[in-house]
């Protein structure tokens, strides 16, 4: 078989163990990005004893010519790319040649922002030392949705739990969040420098309304799930959730719709005039272009987020922040587990023919090595569906939290990554419940 | 056996039927206050079919007279004293032949206040139609303890829960309050003429610290028992809490030094600026005498609450709230059940010697009939205590709520009240496990 060995160098691991880390545990290259580059290379970060470094891997173009093999040519700064602790959660995503990447991009592992880097643009990011647009946030995933037939009006979407905004909560709170970026944005003119102009975020709710009014949240996003549906602009989000208590807990699914999550971006702004006051819509005059919106034909002239005038920029950057959340399908959770030992963990979705129709089978892995594949069914209409699991599959020997769900229809396997290494499993295994039968094709 | 026949008039009856309300359920005369008033005479007030109305009963100075009757000569109207919905909680306290209540005054339900009625003074309350005073309270307990050795600074204490402050929190929460009022608070001069000047509010916290600073809340403050000690101004509150959510369902038992109580309404007023400010601690120049501080000749020549100056009465009326909350002996409760399917409702403590030392023995009442007997013991210091069940007993034989508890240390006896009537069962049954042991004297 194949194999890559990419240590950090002799130097970096000193550097790395005089700093006061863990040699084992902390001071190895952890890669962190693995994605494509193009036809014949991947492209892969690691966090290199604390010194993120990047590289090309060569593939070929073809499984049958054999190539797997690190190009030690060229390395690249792996700053901005791969966190620096391997125990941050970063996530990334590399689309025409540009990395976008969710991750801390200091040793103390306190700057925390959403980049872009590689290809020939100036890198750019989310303004810093400013907790209004990042608090600490946790980097889940990232996911290009094209917001028209237009490609100028493509947006790159980052899911993250974060704290709570200052003022936001009393007491600490974590929060679900979806925030966007315009594919085309390169910052802005005098301000914002190589700064996102177009970056906003919204609070994600997974939460069962409950008697007077006072809902039980689910805020710790854990995976996110895109299933694409024909329409290229309308995929579902599913979101892997559970409860912030150490006593109470619990995990949930929840579904959203991009016509929900657009719905909100194109709402009030939260704006507060200062510190000790409370977030509210803001009610003022927004500038035009309508900060969040992609420069784009479709809205005259301005070419480049350079052209957006001022007022737009200095909004922009005080007014990261929807007011109004986005709430799931049908205002619950579609999943609830509340009184088991373990929570969930990962999630995919596969999308069925049965005879009497489709139904989205979610496969949730848990943090005691068990896969549920889980369908959920309207009773009788959409807005109230029924939770059906159809098989708990024990998939690792031992008890391990699986950290990595990766779904191949074509292949129709499912791959479940844990720290114990990699385990494949059929889809569907109707081959042994009997055939010809719709419920047998959803087991 | 005596009984008294108190029914409300036809009149009142056919009034309350025509209003839209039940004949049975609502309808009846609803004993929602019984208090002894002197050495021969309860005082009772009952909801007369939403209109509240009450009377003194004739019980005799001895046992031995057998005297039990209702004064029909002399009905005194009970608005301010009982709600006219029976189904509203209140509570009530009689003090040297003064009635302090906490209930609704008016017949839909929403004018809440705490008032002082009966006895030769104008009635008193809390300032109406303010949501910072009172924020649809459900009233729980009201209990009378001295802040010195001097009866000028008694202080009457209120137990309820109530809707968070608005901006106080995101979302719909409830918070568990202690509120307090003097005993000689006759209301101001000039602004809140008969209301009270010395009313302040603060948060009681039940709530286990969790990771990342996020606590699991128990803010459904149930009931309350005042476990009287040596110093009568140092008696220990015990809560019964529960969990606001419908699907996490908890009971916690959270004790609270008065000491800590003090502390907190000597600390700072939560204040904001306007509606769309956050509560933040009032950093100004508070006014003297101190809001809250009782008339007494401990403080100078202010005698009255109607000598004291605009300004103090001023800021009262506009600072009813502490901004630190209460947090319970040990930041944390002392007894939790999350895993059962049933919930706490009532509370009484006995303390008990044993062979080494003494034990508060809590008997908890439940909303399925049982009663457990707990008692917290230290491990190994004061702030590492550990919850034993001493005992359940399935004192009822439906599994029905627990409505009240009360305790006689004289008969050794606990009544236990509920809508299928009152049972009696022995404090401690040591004649049940043996004799001469520290642990069957607290079983």
């Amino acid at each position: 078989m194949f194999q890559i060995v990419w240590p950090p160098t002799p130097t970096r691991r000193d550097e790395c163990k005089w700093a006061g880390k863990d040699l084992v545990k902390e001071c190895a290259n952890f890669i962190r990005v693995l994605q494509h580059y193009n036809q014949s290379h991947l492209y892969a970060c690691g966090t290199g004893a604390f010194h993120p470094v990047c590289a090309y891997i060569e593939v070929g173009h073809r499984p049958e010519e054999n190539v797997f093999r690190l190009v030690t040519s060229h390395f690249e700064n792996g700053r901005g790319k791969s966190p620096y602790d391997p125990r941050l959660l970063t996530t990334s995503i590399l689309i025409d040649g540009e990395l976008y990447s969710g991750t801390a991009a200091d040793f103390m592992g306190r700057d925390f922002a959403i980049f872009r880097t590689l290809g020939h643009h100036h890198p750019i990011r989310t303004e810093q030392h400013d907790s209004r647009w990042l608090n600490e946030p946790k980097f889940i995933g990232a996911h290009l949705i094209p917001e028209s037939d237009n490609p100028e009006d493509d947006k790159i979407y980052f899911f993250f739990r974060e704290n709570a905004l200052d003022g936001e909560y009393s007491g600490k709170a974590t929060h679900a969040r979806i925030g966007q970026v315009c594919k085309n944005d390169f910052g802005g003119h005098r301000s914002l420098v190589n700064k996102w102009v177009t970056f906003l975020k919204a609070r994600l709710i997974c939460a069962v309304p409950g008697p007077n009014g006072i809902d039980t949240h689910f805020d710790e996003l854990q995976d996110i799930y895109i299933m694409k549906s024909k329409d290229p602009k309308n995929p579902f989000i599913y979101g892997i959730f559970t409860t912030s208590s150490n006593i109470f807990k619990g995990s949930a699914v929840c579904m959203y719709s991009m016509s929900d999550v657009r719905r909100v971006f194109l709402g009030p702004y939260a704006h507060r005039e200062g510190p000790s006051y409370q977030w509210v819509p803001f009610q003022g005059r927004v500038p035009y272009p309508r900060p969040g919106t992609c420069p784009s034909k479709t809205f005259g002239g301005l070419e480049s987020t350079k052209d957006f005038p001022d007022d737009v920029i200095t909004f922009a950057r005080s007014h990261p922040a929807m007011y109004n959340p986005v709430l799931p399908i049908n205002n619950r959770p579609i999943v609830i587990k509340t009184d088991v030992d373990y929570q969930f963990t990962q999630i995919v979705v596969d999308r069925v023919e049965a005879e009497d129709g489709q139904y989205d089978v979610m496969f949730i892995g848990t943090d005691v090595g068990t896969v549920l594949k889980v369908v959920s069914i309207p009773r009788e209409t959409w807005h109230d569906l029924e939770e059906v699991l159809l098989e708990e599959l024990a998939v690792l020997r031992e008890p391990t939290p699986i950290t990595t769900l990766k779904i191949s229809t074509k292949q129709q396997q499912l791959y479940v990554g844990s720290a114990l290494g990699v385990s494949q499993l059929p889809l569907h295994r109707c081959d042994v419940y009997g055939k010809a039968c719709a419920e047998c094709c959803l087991a």
